[in-house]
């Protein structure tokens, strides 16, 4: 199963695609769509949204993961945020890949093991569990690709706790 | 020239296109979309996204213009505006169609004349300027219709200042 992570922001939306094969991980693509900054609003969405337009009809992943944001500094940049983020879900839509969002705190806990896990250590971990030594991806990419392990993980342990069920 | 105006929210997003032909205004189509309350927000984000995708492919408008939002009352309603925005600027980028933002006092002052005018001053202006004796639009689409025509003022007002540019 191929997923793709999305970690969106307005000057630089983060992307990760990983795969999945009998609970094995392994690496696809990372980077980063890093706009325009002296462009309009609307010309730096609209890069973010055609960038991840091809990533997806490229990859063809099953699913798409990406962070759920409440909170944010201030009403700007939440606004920024969201705008973002949809431009993100409308490249989804557009590639009709279902979309999972999850809390931050859920996906620190699923790579680390812990909800107040550092950055650094979610990075760290990121890199083990995709069996790459020396990651050269910037830090959205790595929030990226944290998101898509979170929910392989997630889908893992729904399919178990259905197994279970089933068979129990 | 037909422009496209939209009024976006997560729960309903307004849209409005009119036409204008040397000067003369006239009304195509004005609606609102209203997105299922009990789905999921990336679900809820698609259906906004295909419907403007739709209307876009259906009208061809040759611009689109937007409300420009700064304000929200807090991070979270700022965040869900944002994506409705996004999903939006996303359709608009999908159907190759630019898209323009507008101040809300700006968009006022475009319709009545001052920038602190009344949302009822808006809506009865918008239908008087459009020709419609008894507008059946709702106000979410009415709002659309307004930042269409300050558009089209607005462009107007380039044109004549351009043109006064190279002939004065």
């Amino acid at each position: 199963m191929i997923v793709l992570g999305i970690d969106p922001g307005s000057r630089i939306t983060g992307y990760g695609l990983i795969n999945e094969v009998s609970g094995r991980l392994s690496l696809i693509d990372a980077g980063t769509i890093r706009t325009t900054t002296d462009a309009e609003m609307d010309v730096r969405l609209g890069q973010i949204f055609f960038r991840l337009v091809e990533i997806i009809s490229q990859h063809r992943p099953a699913d798409s993961a990406i962070e759920n944001v409440f909170q944010a500094r201030n009403p700007s940049s939440a606004l920024k945020l969201g705008q973002a983020r949809g431009v993100a879900i409308a490249a989804c839509a557009q590639g009709r890949v279902p979309v999972f969002s999850y809390e931050p705190t859920m996906i620190k806990k699923s790579i680390v093991g812990v909800g107040r896990a550092e950055k650094s250590q979610v990075a760290f971990m990121v890199a083990r569990l995709l069996g790459v030594s020396k990651p050269d991806w910037a830090v959205d990419a790595s929030d990226a690709l944290a998101v898509a392990i979170c929910h392989v993980n997630q889908q893992r342990f729904l399919r178990l706790a259905d197994g279970s069920r089933n068979h129990g």
